[in-house]
């Protein structure tokens, strides 16, 4: 059994994600569907983009990945699916694949332009449905990327911010802020591994946050800490709290890792 | 593998839903479930049977269709089965599957009845739990539908307004309102087919709304557009923005659609 | 085909519990997979304790329920693995699972210990993902339970309000408002069976607040009543409103029930 996973803007309050299941099962009756979340805020191709990098790795061998943030449906963006060393990725070629596809080795890129695979008439509205959901389900069932359509060069790339790394210092700045309040940063917590930056402190407008914790649990309640955070980022957070709301912390805020004196 | 798919005004805070998926799967573990949306405002039978009516023709043949959104549960209203050509009906006697009936060829319509099939005790607040979910995970095995209960002749129809043809237009109103805030008519666009009405403007309140255009990237963004929607309904939006919002737009607000003189 | 369901508060916006489901499915591709709800207010041990008692008895025999409400992830609180006569229940051991466990008969406890069976690294921040999702996936595949670590004499309890009965009277708290807004109490409605209990009143504040009926429909629209809800409790609803709003009642609440003199 194969999975797909959905990772959209749709909501939980309209049958759009329901719709695509109905496509993908029409096609897959055996397939499992998950999803990621449809509750990216509309358009938003980063927290889409972060969301699906968080979570692509965790999920078996040959899933196939599809993301419909689509602000551009029925314009002239392409469609894209990429073939990776591990799985399948699905969907507008506006950037919100991309930043998971960074991480992945990638072994194919194909435009999907194969409208015997679409739903007839293909709305200009809900490529989800008739393109993606199709696709994602011919994929899942073995079909070779290659009938999708053309061989594609490159995708768009979503601008992402990247840290910046100077000798006491790593300033990155706020990319995500989830549903508890904690606010991730862009900051990739692996190289705190290395001894003399296992420890240290987050500074943000020139104000000391807080220091580096291997938990929540590492402060009393309600105090702020940062921690290695389970996407592999740098995250600020109150214990038993919201940090977003305690410290006025919002996406796009600079912050500045720096690692106590060895 | 068969499909039961859930429309309901549960919400999704609580284990109502859940509670339903136990109980089928008890019955039926290798079905396919799948949510259409639990996000219907409390007791909305017009969204909910929107919600399915955009989204039944969708899923795999032989499927089974649920829909609680139930206000009289524990009343006097009837329980309802319904076969048509292609799938199953499973709700409340209330209107709330009839808007997708009326596109359906109907086979036969049965009152549930047959209470060895229910939970008990049966309770008389939640008979999506109790009653709705066991028949159809009985119905997604096979079992035939006249052991429900007696057959019935007829079944409520929900109100659903009408559009008005005139010489030169055609007035509807809007119906549903999405998640990114598109207002939905009730206008069907496949007449738009024909070259003479595959172009016009849409008029509300007397003023001027916006043309019509195959799709959101025909206007600039932040304008206003027509577009023939995804569920065969002319559809008022904004692109990259909420129609709702911007245009002040409602449920019930009264739309004229004019064509382009030839 | 065995059932695995999730209780968290992880939210529907981020990708929390597709991550899980992800690392779920590596395990055992074959599992139905069923979300009680992820909406339980973050950190609200009741809310989450009450969902999966309310739901948990619904499911197949051997399902598998994780409980992930983990204020607590990271610091000292062990990881449960509790085998009942009829089903597995795995999460923190901070009482989000002693009030389902307290209708059960428990046949183990077991201490969750055995790294081997963890995501590596194990992160401090995300037990669900690392640690109870694949937990969960080795007992739906049959591992047997005392593979994951030692036995654990108890564990523990969440404090649970309980009602107080007199003579005359019942009185009990408010423990939960669903989405409907409707107040479920902690008096069981079983008693109410005998007949000299079968009718009375609720009374909160000093106020008699509604009589108890069977159903919703009892009383006319926008009528409070209360009702044996599909919890096993008496439920204070309002008729096609809400009870919280329109009763202004909230968790906490006391209230005392009145059986009509025989």
């Amino acid at each position: 059994m194969r999975v797909i996973t959905l990772t959209t803007d749709f909501g939980a309050a309209d049958w759009f994600v329901g719709s695509m299941k109905g496509v993908i099962l029409a096609l897959n009756p055996r397939v499992q569907i998950v999803d990621i979340t449809h509750g990216v805020p509309a358009g938003n191709l980063r927290a889409a983009a972060f969301a699906l990098t968080a979570s692509c790795r965790f999920f078996p061998k040959h899933s196939v990945h599809v993301a419909v943030v689509d602000p551009g449906v029925g314009g002239h963006r392409a469609a894209l699916a990429i073939q990776t060393e591990d799985y399948f990725f699905v969907g507008p070629d506006n950037g919100v694949l991309s930043v998971a596809l960074a991480r992945e080795k990638i072994r194919a890129v194909f435009q999907i332009t194969n409208e015997q695979l679409f739903l007839k008439p293909l709305s200009h509205t809900f490529h989800g449905r008739d393109m993606f959901a199709p696709v994602a389900a011919h994929l899942s069932k073995g079909l070779p990327i290659q009938n999708l359509g053309p061989s594609k060069k490159d995708f768009v790339k979503l601008d992402w911010p990247q840290p910046h790394r100077s000798a006491n210092s790593v300033t990155g700045e706020i990319v995500y802020i989830d549903g508890f309040g904690n606010a991730i940063t862009n900051i990739s917590h692996e190289p705190l591994a290395r001894p003399a930056e296992s420890s240290g402190a987050l500074f943000a407008k020139r104000r000391r946050l807080c220091s580096i914790k291997p938990s929540y649990q590492a402060v009393p309640r309600q105090k702020a800490v940062a921690v290695p955070g389970s996407s592999g980022f740098l995250e600020i957070a109150v214990n038993g709290g919201s940090a977003a709301a305690k410290l006025g912390l919002k996406i796009g805020d600079a912050v500045t890792f720096r690692p106590k004196a060895p």
